[in-house]
């Protein structure tokens, strides 16, 4: 790539960053359905047109929006994962920070909410990608843990799917809002649970 | 009470689970939305006002409905409690009836879906109580195989909830719906995944 074009690709690139940004202030201040590419133009002083330049629908942004946001999440969890400690310790650690940016994000704010509900009904193909995302960093903890003796011997990626499932109350944002008045288990309990699943293996 | 009474009050027994019994029908053949008291109540053969004599609105009939279906299963999970078999194998079939139940009762049927989309909306009472019934009846079946030894010493009130959240995916309509596409873990594995930690028990 030449340098022209390199600073041309550059300088899209940031245009992309500021539109999904702008947006998801947007979505937070005035609501996700609410929200128009005028406003979003506008906020940024450009033309609805130049917004259509990077985003080919309202539709686009959202996704991008979405996208944004379980990436943050994603990285955070591959940091954990990458970081230092005992599987155990990392597993625990990586489900309080995957718990609290879900509540930080979709739960504190009604607005957002609405976008959850909004992907989840309408089954943005995201979603399923943000699932094995999570299920494939869990997996390599899980694998570490096994390596190291901490976890029974077995199948890393079906003892992903399991802890990821059974942890589904305190990661889906949906059943996070439909619990919060059952105060048990905590996702500490749930964690000691599938700790000790794990330690154990599964044999029938 | 006088035998004039009683035989009153039978009739009326009577008529409330026909109301009922017909409701659940419509609702599967016309959709939940869809069916108003005076479809009932034509099917049945009475006046509206009659239909109302025992409930006072259509939610009242729409509660009681869902209470019907919920206690079916919940009468089926004492049955397996109270059976022969180890604590494990009870647990093990009580979760592969109660996903049976709810996949025939709330997924094969997509009009009963939207019960179960109202009922999860507007945050019927009932699936607390629903849930807690639940709870209660895999509690004295994790308290019997910690009685026996089967299962590791602890609190059985805990292990039930830890237990029933780590198979809510199988349990909860909606998510039943949403992972459908999702071939693992399946039930099964997640029973050997929860046996393994109730027998391992928690320590941390």
């Amino acid at each position: 790539m030449s340098v022209v074009a390199e600073a041309a690709s550059a300088r899209e690139a940031e245009q992309r960053c500021r539109i999904v940004a702008t947006a998801e202030r947007l979505f937070r201040e005035i609501g996700f359905q609410k929200t128009t590419v005028a406003d979003i133009a506008r906020a940024l002083r450009m033309s609805p047109a130049n917004v259509y330049r990077f985003f080919g629908s309202k539709s686009e942004i959202h996704v991008a929006v979405a996208r944004q946001l379980m990436g943050e999440v994603e990285a955070a969890a591959q940091r954990i994962a990458a970081g230092p400690g005992t599987a155990s310790e990392r597993l625990r650690a990586l489900v309080r920070c995957n718990e609290a940016m879900n509540a930080d994000r979709y739960l504190a704010d009604r607005k957002m909410h609405e976008m959850v509900e909004a992907a989840l009904d309408e089954h943005w193909p995201m979603i399923d990608e943000h699932i094995d995302r999570v299920d494939a960093v869990v997996q390599f903890l899980v694998a570490s843990g096994m390596e190291s003796g901490e976890f029974a011997k077995g199948d890393p990626e079906l003892a992903a799917k399991l802890v990821h499932t059974a942890l589904i109350r305190f990661c889906h944002p949906r059943l996070m809002v439909e619990c919060a008045d059952r105060p048990e288990p905590t996702s500490e309990q749930m964690i000691d649970f599938c700790l000790a699943a794990l330690r154990a293996g599964v044999s029938r």
